[in-house]
């Protein structure tokens, strides 16, 4: 069982409008929701993957609500969310049906109160010793502190099990000073992270800030990968189109569901890229083509080199 | 008791953003939620004016729950609304707080089935013989026929009880030949009625298409009225700045509420002309500012006359 932790849990409505004009009027044609947040795609990704994966977070009012009720949908997923005063959060992307660009409205979320914030860590201490791993994803809502994930990080560490963060700003430095075993920036994160912008060094750099293993995302390039058992670079054999909106959290599934399988560092690479070009080129975001994650998964590119023993 | 119908109830959301710009991403800085639909907006204001109401109409999924949840906050208003299995729409009001100018997205809201149709006519039919008047208001939502006020209007005059219709295009073109009471057309619906932009022309023509009285609301020019009684002009003594979303709600509920307090046509007009004034700055949309009311009132001129007898 794989755990994945959402704190800001949101609601994600889709739009489909003519073209948008501001200070005008219109007609949503279609609506379409889903839960959303990191952690929630990263868990369905791993559960369309075969894993058996809990969810856990904060949820609140209607919106809240709704999210739970399309996730008792999902098979192979067990919902551990817990309740807080305030509504779970929407975001709304407003799709222009006539340049296909969208437009993102996202509410800030509801403050967690102190008292909520120790009920998680609480429901969150209980579940982490039977998991085979956790992942940290996405912000942090408001009233949360901001060394939240550090101290969820050692207490996976203090429990045995190995925990990946994938965040950014101010809450990823605190968090990869308390060494999680995989962080999985993008370019502008590793930057804003190491102040550096060129990939190799500033993954090397995020090493020895704390994270054992840095798997840097850096979008259509792959992945660039630098662990304790060596380093390599993984790249598409050929360029995908669409969507990038969830590419990441599926990198996350990838490099999870090849953790618990125990597999090479090579392929749980491979499996992520994949499953990236996969999501990009879904028409629903957040979603995976398995034809193309099938195709795409034999003809990704990995070099690199295992240390020496 | 007064009943209103809101056949296309919604949940109203108020975004407020520093500056949209299409194809870009924006953090909601303040949201707002608050039950939706011209029904509800009348229910609300007759309430606030110290009478019994009953609202009906149709809800659905958690949107529904959410206006419903927020209608057991009003005193003085009893919640009949019928469940239907959609969900009730959004609309979602983008405010640009540099500009001051508001964005719109509207839902279409969900399709009522014909089985959800005949339940909501039963509801309606066992409500109204108690009722001392119906007010009929805004859009039919998909599903239900286009001649619905028509027979709705039948009822409530089969029954004795006094009916006013707030509507537009085809749906108030039947609705009007069922001869309902009273309409309240704007300007604009008035034209689309009748074929004539000149007021008191049009009025008089949707009074022969089959309305008992019809009142025109003329925006900040007040009110135009050609009843069974007389025929008055109703204007505020001076122009009033603002917001005019739910101005035409407001005057609604001064008609009705007029109606059954049995005050003169003129006594009337002069509370319908008052609340929109007072609906129109208030900060909230939809609500009205009680002081402006008050203030208003006593300085409405209405002009025209009373019928021989």
């Amino acid at each position: 069982m794989i755990l994945t932790v959402t704190l800001n849990t949101a609601l994600d409505i889709t739009y489909r409008i003519r073209s948008l004009r501001p200070h005008a009027s219109h007609r949503v044609t279609e609506v379409t929701e889903r839960p959303g947040g990191k952690g929630l795609n990263v868990a369905r990704v791993l559960a369309a993957l075969g894993h058996e994966v809990t969810v856990t977070g904060f949820t609140g009012g209607g919106t809240g609500r709704a999210v739970q009720d399309q996730l008792t949908a999902v098979p192979r997923l067990v919902d551990a969310l817990v309740p807080v005063a305030g509504p779970t959060r929407r975001t709304i992307a407003v799709v222009d049906e006539q340049t296909g660009d969208t437009t993102q409205l996202n509410e800030p979320g509801p403050t967690v109160t102190p008292a909520e914030w120790s009920a998680f860590q609480e429901a969150y201490e209980e579940l982490v010793p039977s998991m085979s791993a956790v992942a940290l994803c996405g912000s942090l809502p408001p009233g949360v502190p901001v060394g939240a994930y550090a101290g969820l990080i050692r207490s996976a560490r203090a429990a045995g099990v190995p925990v990946l963060l994938d965040t950014s700003g101010e809450p990823l430095r605190r968090g990869v000073a308390a060494r999680p075993d995989i962080v999985k920036p993008n370019a502008d994160e590793l930057a804003e992270l190491t102040g550096s912008h060129e990939p190799s060094r500033a993954t090397q750099d995020a090493r020895r800030r704390g994270a054992h293993a840095v798997v840097a995302s850096l979008g259509p390039e792959g992945l660039l990968a630098v662990t304790p058992e060596g380093r390599w670079r993984a790249t598409p054999s050929a360029r995908v189109h669409g969507n990038p909106t969830g590419a990441g959290d599926s990198a996350v599934a990838g490099l999870l569901s090849g953790l618990v399988e125990r597999l090479p560092w090579p392929d749980r690479l491979a499996r992520a890229v994949a499953l990236s070009a996969a999501t990009v080129v879904a028409p629903v975001a957040g979603e995976f083509e398995r034809e193309t994650y099938e195709e795409v998964l034999g003809r990704v590119a990995v070099t690199g080199s295992t240390n020496a023993a």
